[in-house]
């Protein structure tokens, strides 16, 4: 009955892969390497009651009337000194995956292009695609030449179309899918490209500070600041429940994105504003960051250990530095699309890999997550998804 | 430097009236006739302290975890158990102006037609410029017929332009600006319009709950749940720094909503959500809102009294039975937006009428916000404003 009334500017938007994910799954009930979520024991729940008794006490009605569109000034200047910027390069949104929407929305118009690794964040897809925006994904070659020039051959084929690149989104640190990261020389080839042909990054960082070995490389914001928009998240230090993170930009972006983010939602979580800026201040965040690191650092050196113990030959996988997420490779022929219904079956899912290229491709991939569930059940897990890996290779 | 690069798309939606208005006024320096803000004093504090601290013990970590698109079972259900509709006809939203801008969102094309009364609120009329919506405004004309040939007269030209009318935007009770409601035969008027010509009706009812006199008229969607999205709003009833409210509609539309609203922020805000269940299951939120109404009904008979007395004659305005707005009318000739200069500069703030106008007029109105200040407040202002008016006058 409603089928006319719909949008078609967002079109094929609707068939959405992420719900066809997750709308027969039971995290609880299933091996799920599937979401993005931190563990839940990672949340420190008593220090949180505290954190919300001190805000209520210390800025009472304040802490539950609108606030500021920009974010509550005391949560913009923590951020502030936290990343060392000046505060008014700081909006609060609620939520990086709001970041990443409402960028899009200020910059892209349908057709525009917006160049991306492939493969890339599933959610940054689907937002782009929302605005109808036309993307291409450029695969992470290894070697500086051979990677710097597959950015100028898309760009350059971009050109001789006479279209007009928005901005490259990019996830530089242990990237969502693939686990991998960027190196300072890639970091600075991307920037540069981004001046000489006239587009933005938007840097997209939710993992960054979880950091399990290596020296942490310079964020591109911190390379050229007036080309990059940096995303950042409070989901995967703190708690992705409240629903806060940040945009770092220039403030003539920050300008348009204000007025957008007014339309959205007027502004963000107040009260959950001020617990996230008490808990940085306190020194919180960091003592409790600390050990989500160490926890996670555990369940990855078990992740890689199992894979390599069970896995059928045939079967590579990265080597992640930091964050969430580690990429499988399965034989040429191999669609783990199809395998889905197999492993949900047998009770153990993960997210095809082919969801996160923009052309469809990397069909023989999967992203498997290590954050959420308990090594106990990351053991099990992977036993149960090897065995049948092992059965259909 | 970055002029080339915002999306077109957007276009004159940059230059916001809303931002002008706020970006000099400091709230608590002036008297503030301009927000929409409850008051403070009805933010129970202790009690949200209370609830909060119970949410974390009952739920533990799920309480920051990520959350279902849809909203908090438990909410979900809190608020179809309020308004009698079934579950699977309820999303929450990330505030009320979400639920605006995200059924725009799905339902709208560049050049679809929104009708809405005239004048209507400010923040749906900018969200609906963003998408480059063709706004037509429809005067409130007394009198049953001459109201319904105000809307008949306006599809009928829409359609002679061979547009098409996506929906209806509608603030039934207590309406952003004017503070006046819609009658039981107007609401019947209205939907039965929108059956006939095949759009759909975006009621929009933060304020609904806010009665102070009178008997409740049935909401549109009650008449009829097929053809309504109804958007609800906790915060007037609880508090706006949770940023939470509701869309019950179709499920067929809120399928299309779900979508969406996972690639603009995945999920509302999960702890605050909880919060609001506990808040609403416990019976807390209804003894606070009687305290709230009682308060809010003092603060209109105060203002109207004051109106009465202090107002230049020439000066109209409206008589609410509910809500946080009444609305003035001055003299022809009169420009509310260059007296506001004046009025600023003498300190006191409203916000004019032109911005509610989609086609510019009224700009003789202005609308005066009484929930915000403090009754002695309200009479410092108003003497102040009244004082002013009768020297431009």
């Amino acid at each position: 009955m409603y089928d006319k009334m719909f949008s078609e500017d967002v079109g094929s938007f609707f068939r959405s892969p992420v719900r066809e994910i997750f709308k027969r799954v039971d995290l609880n009930a299933i091996y799920s390497f599937a979401g993005g979520y931190p563990s839940a024991d990672t949340f420190p729940l008593e220090e949180i009651r505290q954190t919300m008794s001190e805000v209520i006490g210390k800025y009472g009605g304040q802490a539950f009337q609108y606030g500021a569109t920009q974010g509550v000034m005391q949560l913009r200047e923590a951020v502030a000194d936290r990343y060392g910027v000046p505060v008014e390069r700081v909006q609060i949104t609620s939520s990086s995956q709001q970041g990443i929407d409402v960028c899009t929305r200020v910059l892209v118009d349908p057709g525009d292009v917006i160049l991306t690794s492939s493969p890339s964040y599933l959610g940054a897809l689907q937002s782009f695609r929302s605005y109808r925006a036309d993307i291409r994904g450029v695969a992470h070659l290894t070697g500086i030449d051979a990677f710097c020039r597959a950015y100028e051959d898309t760009i350059a084929g971009v050109k001789a179309e006479g279209k007009k690149i928005k901005f490259l989104y990019m996830i530089p640190d242990f990237q969502n899918p693939s686990g991998e990261s960027l190196t300072l020389e890639e970091r600075k080839i991307l920037v540069a490209l981004a001046r000489k042909y006239g587009f933005l990054i938007v840097e997209d960082s939710p993992y960054r500070e979880l950091r399990y070995e290596g020296e942490p490389v310079p964020t591109m914001y911190s390379i050229d600041p007036d080309v990059v928009i940096h995303l950042g998240s409070f989901s995967k230090i703190f708690a992705p429940g409240f629903r806060l993170g940040w945009a770092i930009a220039h403030p003539d972006i920050l300008d348009k994105i204000y007025v957008c983010k007014q339309s959205l939602d007027l502004c963000p979580p107040v009260f959950d504003q001020y617990v996230a800026a008490e808990f940085l201040r306190s020194g919180r965040l960091d003592a409790n960051l600390s050990a989500s690191i160490e926890l996670y650092k555990g369940k990855r050196d078990l992740l890689l250990s199992l894979l390599e113990q069970y896995m059928p030959s045939g079967v590579r996988w990265t080597h992640p530095e930091g964050g969430l997420f580690l990429f499988l490779t399965m034989p040429e022929g191999f669609d783990a699309v199809k395998f889905y219904d197999k492993a949900l079956d047998a009770g153990v899912a993960y997210v095809a890999g082919e969801f996160f290229h923009p052309d469809g491709s990397g069909k023989n991939t999967m992203r498997m997550n290590f954050s959420f569930m308990s090594r106990q059940r990351i053991v099990e897990g992977v036993k149960l998804l090897a065995d049948l890996l092992s059965r259909e290779l």
